[in-house]
């Protein structure tokens, strides 16, 4: 679309030449991307399988800190969304990019960034299929569409989960939320190895998309973890009308996690709470126990049992070794 | 993505009751939006079909004006990206939207534009299948993705064309541009009448739906002008590895486009070269001339023939009556 006023050029290159430039290369192994020189992309869905589209978009400042570096925020930026691919059974195909580019970014940051997404684009198998490159007045804001594809059928729902499932979380929980305080300056105390494990945690999450496809026909439902365990539980929950319990030891904690909590337990919230987590949710019957281990095995990905699936009645329920209720307020915890 | 830091609640509900309150109801009409319940939306293609996939983001104050009614921000957000669905040959279904809400952005302002969105679903048959909302300290800023399907190998490549095909244009060229200036009080003048069709035409562009699915097979290339004709011609251009010759004469244009002409003719360029048109831009081998004219007047949209393709050492030229080139940058042209 044409802008209202005729921009003057910054330090950048123009719309065409940054494309052609920087991210074009990007898009070299999609046929359907014609090299980014045409007004749409063309994606032809593998016989037997159907379509999961998913799109989030990351405003500086809000949900990254400006001074985070551009690869890290082009791989959380790709991550996150390859992350909610993961959850719904899907293998990751493609993408495509919105860039509104602030007045003070620079050409040399746009390359670093467009580099980060090379790198994740070989590891995880995708390609850029598109876009649009505007510029803004405010902040530096990127979304980003991702596509994937199911076998049709085996999309994996947050509906469908039923009383006597067993709930798994893969990963570790709560790392994302400390980086942050890492980052911020208020969370002191931690070796460097630690700390900078955290904040890595946190500004590039892992995608868990060797196992999401692997879960196909093994659980009843399952999504990723971004606005916090207890939150997302809560939203599975109310979409398959469960309730759940989880038991506040079986929580898989990181070294560095663990090493936090000890130095100072009130950060348990950031642990059940805190968003970013990015890992898989899922509740799965029990008698499919074994196949879940098998298929977390061969994804060399860690799934923890964490608790149960219960009626509706009970709500979202955390206990602790004794089989007591932690009331969520004392987690600091509002968002129910 | 959780924010950086927590924020206050302003005059608006919070994400999630803003979902569900105003934009599920747009999801009501698609089984896999899930009610928008679900982290992804599904999408299965028609048999024989394949998918085509673009996206545009717009800024307020940029790519349209702070002012401008919520419902025509809508429509236009939506428009231009059905715009090139159309161009493309494809029949439009759904759509992911992602919106960063400004702080002065209020809940009567966002269900405006819900509204927009709405009566706009059921004039071109589409969805809201998913996506994100985020708030942001800069300005309102908003990006659709759509998704439409043709029929395998049926896409409508910018490339394709060839010497000798003739170039049509649908509807009329430079009103939106024209309607800019209205708008910016720098076209004064005119009738009321004319000047509010020309905002109109601004604010709402006509995506050529009912045209583009009919122009598959019988065209060679194809684009909706957003940039302006000529350089979108040079677009196809470049692409083809051809020129073109276009009349200016034969370039079609509204009752009140010739008035504002006639009262101004240095206000040409921006009909040669003003952005915003949404028209489709086509090139088709004069054999199929009959064919076109059928399925225009199936689509009730107007296509007129506007020059011809050339060998590429031509490069794009406008010629007067007199078959004269007209330099290029006597139209204050300066985009090649």
């Amino acid at each position: 679309m044409a802008p209202v006023e005729k921009a003057e050029r910054g330090n950048r290159p123009g719309e065409f030449a940054l494309i052609e430039e920087v991210f074009a290369p990007l898009a070299s192994g999609a046929e359907g991307a014609f090299a980014l020189k045409d007004d749409a992309a063309l994606y032809r869905v593998e016989d037997g399988c159907e379509t999961i589209l998913t799109v989030d978009a990351i405003v500086a400042g809000i949900h990254f800190l400006s001074d985070d570096p551009a690869e890290s925020v082009a791989r959380k930026l790709l991550r996150v969304n390859l992350s909610d691919l993961a959850a719904k059974g899907a293998v990751p195909k493609g993408y495509l990019l919105v860039t509104a580019w602030a007045d003070d970014t620079t050409f040399d940051w746009i390359k670093r960034f467009a580099a980060g997404l090379a790198d994740d684009q070989k590891r995880y198998g995708v390609s850029l299929w598109g876009g649009d490159t505007v510029k803004t007045p405010g902040p530096l804001t990127l979304s980003l569409t991702a596509i994937g594809e199911v076998p049709i059928g085996g999309m994996i729902l947050r509906g469908g989960a039923r009383p006597g499932d067993d709930i798994y979380v893969t990963g570790t929980l709560g790392d994302a939320a400390l980086g942050l305080e890492v980052l911020k300056g208020r969370l002191s105390g931690l070796g460097h190895e630690d700390a900078d494990w955290l904040v890595r945690r946190y500004r590039e999450p892992e995608p868990r998309c060797s196992l999401g496809p692997r879960l196909r026909g093994l659980v009843h439902a399952g999504l990723d973890v971004s606005d916090g365990l207890l939150a997302d539980l809560g939203h599975i929950c109310e979409t398959s009308g469960t309730g759940a319990r989880i038991e506040k030891d079986r929580l898989p904690l990181s070294a560095a996690a663990k090493m936090a909590l000890r130095q100072n337990e009130t950060l348990f919230p950031l642990i059940a709470g805190g968003g970013d987590d990015y890992e898989i949710l899922f509740a799965a019957p029990p008698e499919k126990g074994n196949e879940i281990e098998a298929a977390a095995g061969e994804a060399s990905v860690r799934a923890t049992k964490i608790g149960r699936v219960t009626g509706p009645d009970e709500g979202v329920t955390l206990v602790d070794g004794a089989g007591h209720a932690i009331p969520l307020k004392q987690l600091g915890y509002s968002h129910f």
